[in-house]
């Protein structure tokens, strides 16, 4: 049995005595997506995720070298308590760890993203089906032809989520999810997939397809996968990412992130 | 009579005919703070609005040498659309200018933050009554003991602006403005100035006092006086901003920057 507390299931993980995927840990606690980046390409990557909130909200940005992130999980340390890590050198994985304490450099700079697993429990709360919980898949991820706006080196096209809602639950899912502008907020689209360059809804690049049933909207979100996809497409020397499902949990809870 | 339009009032202002305040002007559309900094502190400084979103809320980052700000007004020169400007050396003012196009250098990175015109409007639209408009006075801005979280050399106390409300009022203003993040979002702080640092509601920092009448309470929002107080305290060699109460004006409507 897992502890419920943030600080608890760091120190679990960071002994090495847990390595799975979070989902459902510590519930009502935002959990963040991970990239690590070196200094000098850490303003580019910055500047794209203020140009592209939806898909790249910042939580926190820790500076080059440390590890503490100091106002999302003080006496934290990013480079140990997120179950399993993936090694990017030139665009390319290179290795899966559990811990990147002894490949750390003091040029490395760690960026903390928002993820869907806060908005989906505000919608689960409000007794909004999510399809790909009651399959125990992963979420659909497309890659669209909506642009992010570029900034340096990073450019390419936003990845979305797919959940499919009833039609009488649309408007709901809208607001419910426009609370949390933090982790990915309002829907990018509502309707057609093809619209945003979807040409299959049932072979999604990321994840798993779900099904669609009568009276059901695809309703698409901006997606965490995002940033990582563009900044894997620039091959950078070297990124640091969090391995799929395997997040980096905070202290903050969800509600710290309501505008309203 | 001036234009209604950004970009007709932007040629107007390029042209040296207007250099006045843009207090009411281009109704409905959002005008911005300018910050601009060299390119080595330009990743603290964004650092900085990151940690700090409802003093420092950024709209737009221009990168190092470009005057366009593509995104909040294509086609416009962010060197000379400004009705005047302020040079600052090392944290003192040293000229004011009605265009920086010719001190203008490769190395600037420039810094659109909102500004409380967007939400001054959407309180007004509810019938909140502004005092300090009534006054025909500005805004009274106060430092307070309320800490920003710091960014390598950026580091200080965030400035306040006050309304008073009337208390039917109150929960009314606290909507509204939630819908806002991008322009300093939901109040600070409601009714008691000594709790955040605020010695004499009489003797504002910056600004003019406006009278608190009977039935009325004093709210404060975060002000965007705060990252230029911080920049300037931190004596970089140089920056430039608007003059006070002189704004960018940008394409880009209030209601583009309403969360929900």
């Amino acid at each position: 049995m897992l502890p419920t507390q943030p600080a608890e299931l760091r120190r679990i993980i960071r002994a090495g005595e847990f390595a799975g995927v979070t989902s459902g840990l510590a519930n009502g606690h935002v959990q963040a997506n991970l990239a690590v980046l070196p200094r000098d390409l850490a303003f580019d990557f910055l500047l794209f995720c203020q140009r592209n909130p939806q898909p790249c909200p910042l939580l926190e940005v820790i500076e080059p070298g440390f590890v503490e992130p100091t106002f999302t999980a003080p006496g934290a340390d990013i480079s140990t308590d997120v179950p399993a890590y993936r090694i990017y050198e030139n665009g390319e994985m290179v290795a899966e760890l559990e811990s990147v304490a002894e490949v750390w450099r003091d040029d490395l700079v760690s960026f903390l993203l928002g993820c869907s697993f806060s908005f989906e429990a505000a919608l689960a709360d409000c007794g909004i089906p999510l399809r790909h919980q009651e399959a125990r898949s992963n979420v659909p991820m497309y890659i669209t032809n909506i642009p992010t706006r570029p900034a340096g080196m990073f450019s390419g096209p936003m990845v979305v989520s797919m959940r499919p809602i009833p039609q009488a639950q649309i408007v709901r899912a809208v607001q419910v999810t426009s609370r949390f502008p933090d982790t990915h907020g309002a829907p990018i689209h509502i309707g057609d997939p093809d619209a945003i360059g979807i040409r299959d809804i049932n072979a999604p690049e990321f994840g798993e397809a779900v099904e669609i049933r009568p009276g059901e909207t695809p309703v698409f979100w901006a997606c965490g996968v995002t940033p990582q996809a563009v900044a894997l497409n620039c091959k950078p020397p070297l990124m640091i990412t969090h391995a799929p499902g395997k997040m980096f949990i905070t202290d903050r809870r969800d509600s710290d992130y309501a505008v309203i």
